[in-house]
This record gives C-alpha cells, sequence and structure tokens, in this order.
C-alpha cells in the first residue's frame, strides 16, 4: 500500500509518499506544494489542487492520511487553513483516493509512542523509521512524512485485528 | 452577463443565480447545496464541489461571487467553514469563473445602502430588487442572492467607471 501524507498550510503544505517494500517502510517523494505570493486566494487554491492531482497522477499513492487541525491561533488563521485544507480534501477525493485524518495526538503516539512529544522527537523519529541520514526538510515535509507513518502503522494494525477475529 | 453567488456554509451554502436583462435584475435560478448529514468530511466536499460543477454547467455563469467570511464563532466552526469555502473556491475555479469576494459589509452596503443593515431588510430588498412575490427561502438562498446582487452593481459601477475614464 502506497500512502501519501499531508500536512496542510495556507501558504504552503507539506507532502511524503511512503511505501512498505519487503517489511520495510520506504520514502518514495516528499516536498512542499508552494503558492505563487500575492496571487488572490481562488488561484491559489487552484495551484494548490492542480499540484496535489499532479502529485497523485505521478506517484499514484492509493490512500491520503492527513492532518486534522482544529485548533489554530485565531479565527482567521483557522479560517485559512480551513480553505487550505478543504481544497486539499476535494482535490483527493476527486482524484479517487481513500482518505483518512489524524489528530497530531494520533500522529504523535504513532511515532514517538507519546502523544505530546516535542516537534524535534517526531522528526527524528521519522529519519529512524524511514533509515533516512538526514530530517526531512522542511518541516512540513517531514511533518507529511510523519502523518503518512501514522496512517500505515494504523492501517496495518486494523488488518491485524481483522486477521485475528 | 450572468453571475452565481453562493453563500458558503459547512452543512449548506446557499446558491442564487442572476442576469441583466433588458436593463432589470432576472433570477434565473436560486436554491441550497445540502449534503449528506454523518458522512465524512471528504465525501462531503465532494458533494459540494460536484454539485456546484454541475449547476456551473447548467447555468453557465461567467462569473462567481462569494461571502468572505472570516469571523465565526470560535477556531473550530472558522476551519469547517473555511473547509467549506476552500472546496467551493476550487470547484468554481476549476470551472474557469471569475471569482470576487465580498466581505458582509460590503453585501449589504450594495444591498440596503447601508452596511449594518439586518438580515431581514437585506432579504426584503432582495425580493425588491428581483422583483419576487416573496422572499426568496431559505435563508441561505435569499442571502446568495444578495451577493450575486452586490457582485452585479459592483462589476456595473467597474464598468461605468472605465467608461469615463
Amino acid at each position: 500500500m502506497r500512502v501519501m501524507g499531508v500536512d496542510p498550510g495556507s501558504l504552503k503544505s507539506g507532502y511524503g509518499i511512503i511505501e512498505e517494500q519487503r517489511g520495510e517502510l520506504v520514502v518514495i517523494a516528499y516536498g512542499v506544494i508552494r503558492t505563487t505570493p500575492h496571487v488572490r486566494l481562488p488561484q491559489r487554491l487552484l495551484e494548490i489542487g492542480t499540484r496535489l492531482q499532479e502529485l497523485i497522477e505521478q506517484y499514484a499513492p492509493q490512500e491520503l492520511a492527513i492532518e486534522d487541525v482544529f485548533v489554530a491561533k485565531n479565527a482567521k488563521s483557522s479560517l485559512k487553513l480551513g480553505q487550505a485544507s478543504g481544497a486539499i480534501l476535494l482535490a483527493a477525493a476527486q482524484s479517487g483516493l481513500r482518505i483518512t485524518e489524524y489528530t497530531p495526538l494520533e500522529v504523535k503516539q504513532a511515532v514517538v509512542g507519546y502523544g505530546r512529544a516535542e516537534k524535534a522527537q517526531v522528526q527524528h523519529m521519522v529519519s529512524v523509521l524511514l533509515r533516512l541520514q538526514d530530517i526531512p526538510k522542511p518541516d512540513d515535509a517531514a511533518d507529511a512524512l510523519a502523518i503518512a507513518i501514522c496512517h500505515h502503522h494504523s492501517a496495518k494494525m486494523k488488518q491485524q485485528i481483522e486477521n485475528n477475529l
């Protein structure tokens, strides 16, 4: 199963694509979807949606995991974050991907084993679990890989539970 | 010019389509895009996006006007509203429509001539300006028509200013 993790943001969104190969997690690609600065909002959302659908076509993930953030600094930044996440969710749904949302707590729990882990601990564990020499940069891409790992673990656990029934 | 107004909401979004014919504003269609209750968010956003694109195909508006709300009750409802508005903006941009955002203040100013008008005054003026016997129902549809009227006025004024230059 190939999983795409997305860390949505109003200015830039991280993405990371992983896959299990011979029992080990392998990184397929990661990076950031940036939008053109000073461009009007509808155009920026179109850039995000189009780029995401290009990445989905290029790397063919079957599932998408996204961070379900519902606490931003204030109402205005929540709205902006919501608009980016709404565009990402619509674009992914249009591409036919199965989408699962995870809270930041669930992601930390899955990657570090501790829901209140620091950002640096999460990023360190991402590089360990994916056997990368360095921590993936920028942070948004590392966070997206963490979300993808969280989904991979969660899907495996569900599979095991089903097998044991 | 045929204008589609949209009043975005996380559970239902109003829409209203108007056109100037022989110097008078005429209603082409109005209604509400509802989503299936208890359905997961990505599926609901896909319903909104798909329905909006169907309406755009059916009624062929050239321009879309949307309410730019950035103050919701709290961060969580702002995020939900943002997700709906993000999906609507992306779907409209994908359909190639020119999109303009208006604040609630601008809509009231354009329709009632007074930025702090009550909701009931706005809805009454919508029925007067569009020569409707009754106030359009539900409220979301009446609000969407108000947004469309606001855009029509604003576009006409811009045109006049350009003609006078």
